[in-house]
């Protein structure tokens, strides 16, 4: 089955990363040759990548009522990594590992956003469970303005696992989770080799999720309102770690 | 002129802050008197709020397409406070002042997503400019979660002047920046009286407020997309101000 990316950076970062096999590039019959769009059209043709002219209204319908901005590319499946190639990823950094875990994150809007964010602080990979989990789809990769398309992402059938597997390689579990006795995230050392499990959106973490964790962590609240969007919690998680870490593999940073 | 709040959390802070005029709490034809919707018509009944049964299409011409799941209050202005409030809240916690300024920020889910999170790490106010800049609208208000019902927003003809009054009450202006040379936000102490400033999605801080400003800081960033959203960017760094201040005001919080 095809599948598509739609929208300027997704399909600029699809071209970049030549991860997938790219099938063809669509655009709008509403659409000039200029700006981004004459952009993506050069860079694709200087790929091999066919250009076609369509109606608006296709597009409309591939991109499922996302904003396309007049683009789309057709390309091949996601290409979902092993949890190995990501403990590999690390190796090959000489970094100890950063991994980043979603347990039944559902919005892909949120999704997204976090994505790009762990893009943004360099993490090794990302591990998404395949039952009731989001998958890797075009709404996804909009939302990480084609962060994605960069990023090495295991699908496991169970999360659980996948943990317990981590474990055995001592990289330790880290939950974000929500209560009165769980210490902040600057009071634990997160500079170790890491996986740091988000929850979803509307109820945290699951019991045997937290269970197998080795350590949790909170983000203190102390507003009115009383929640964070997940997507927000987990980005400055990312960022603490990261921070921990003492921005490693930043280009500026400084010894 | 009158307003309108909608959608769940928006409508139980509104009625919760009691800052603005109540009006009216209009409720969908096509919705049950129960959950959420139940709950909000009996708090409505407590104060004395009319409520009133309409057509689903009315609540979606008043909400412009936002998402008001079935209720819509109609509502006073916005209570935009002053500059000075903003400095008093800070005395009356006796606190040093932690001020969010927003330079032109425009993307209303963006403006209110920050929000949410300057409620979170309580901020004692926040200043925006009012012309070109962003308006507490109800679309805001749904972005926030409700937040700015509880939030000092103070709307000001010029940043550049709000900015240098700040400084004359001795309060830091700390731009968040893009750049090589600024330093990261960790090596500045951010525990003093601050003035955060974010800059605008595409441009950054606009050159005079940079040029207002006493200290730069930055986020960094590793990946190969490049960019932060602005939101993102701005709830890493309001957080990272809090944890600076030892996350004071915390209710978890251990000495």
């Amino acid at each position: 089955m095809p599948e598509f990316v739609y929208g300027h950076w997704p399909i600029t970062e699809a071209l970049r990363a030549q991860r997938r096999r790219v099938e063809q590039l669509l655009v709008s019959d509403r659409s000039e040759e200029r700006g981004q769009i004459g952009r993506l059209i050069e860079m694709a043709e200087d790929m091999g990548v066919p250009v076609r002219r369509v109606q608006k209204r296709i597009l409309d319908d591939v991109a499922e009522s996302g904003n396309h901005q007049g683009v789309v590319l057709r390309v091949g499946a996601y290409p979902y990594v092993e949890l190995e190639d990501i403990l590999k990823v690390a190796e090959e950094r000489q970094e100890k590992p950063f991994i980043l875990l979603l347990d039944l994150l559902q919005d892909p809007q949120n999704v997204g956003s976090v994505l790009r964010v762990a893009d943004a602080v360099g993490v090794h990979g990302i591990i998404l469970q395949e039952r009731r989990g989001v998958s890797i789809t075009s709404s996804v990769s909009a939302a990480s303005s084609g962060a994605v398309e960069h990023l090495h992402i295991a699908q496991v059938i169970n999360l659980v696992n996948a943990m317990k597997q981590l474990k055995e390689n001592d990289v330790w579990m880290v939950g974000l989770d929500i209560g009165p006795n769980i210490p902040p995230l600057d009071k634990t050392d997160l500079d170790l080799s890491l996986g740091l499990v988000l929850g979803s959106e509307g109820d945290g973490l699951r019991r045997l999720v937290r269970d197998t964790c080795d350590l949790l962590v909170t983000l203190p609240m102390r507003g009115r309102v009383g929640s964070l969007n997940a997507a927000t919690a987990g980005s400055v998680a990312l960022y603490a770690a990261w921070q921990a870490r003492g921005w490693q593999g930043w280009a500026h940073a400084r010894e």
